[in-house]
């Protein structure tokens, strides 16, 4: 069977060797960062190139910041501090996970917790509330 | 010490128990999609309202297909039902943390794979290229 250029090409991208990140519209990859050790999720945040370039290079974590529109070196004011330990890519190339381990109190999120994700979704009479997970 | 309307809203939406998801401008929010048995991160897709809301009263995975335009019950074709175990969501409200047990074969991925994240970037002399990453 002979592929079509667009299905072959999208063939590459999901099983070749190339590293060709699918930036959206705005410039932005989707980062899920979890503990290299525990693979607990820690944060969901974003790159644009540089963030990405930057990250691979330092081996540090880097984000774009959209509600600050500045590159962001996780850590620098809050000391935690996001060693890259394997950085791993989706099928269609537009989704990153990140392997970290984390440095300062061991902390991700800006509210002092480990994880970002410290509040469950729960279905009531009244609709849908939060509550807290445990052990965060 | 007196907040702000803006801080306490965002105080808030942090730490409340109101379940007050902040949708992109294109109306969508990421999910994070991880087995509830071993913590692997197997996928990151969008939500919009709509998915949303039918994920939550079906206890289904429910996501909205950005490239499709359009609702998309993960499984109706591949069989890869997810039922959901738990949904959590993150500091800011903008990203959410699914936890599911996995249906048919056990994959996550079209390709055939358990999870979308098979393969490893490795930073090289020509840049950085792809590795399959171990067991998948």
């Amino acid at each position: 069977m002979s592929l079509t250029p667009a299905a072959s090409a999208a063939t590459d991208r999901e099983e070749g060797s190339e590293f060709a990140p699918r930036f959206s519209a705005d410039g932005l990859l989707t980062c899920v960062t979890v503990d290299a050790r525990s693979g607990e999720v820690l944060m969901v945040a974003h790159m644009n190139a540089e963030a990405l370039d930057k990250t691979l290079w330092s081996g540090i974590m880097h984000y774009w910041s959209r509600s600050r529109q500045s590159l962001w070196r996780k850590g620098d004011t809050s000391g935690q501090i996001q060693r890259l330990e394997e950085l791993r890519v989706d099928c269609d190339q537009d989704a990153l996970l990140a392997r970290v381990s984390v440095g300062g109190d061991g902390g991700a999120c800006h509210t002092g917790r480990r994880s970002c994700f410290y509040r469950r979704v729960e279905n009531t009479a009244d609709g849908p509330r939060l509550e807290p997970v445990a052990k965060m």
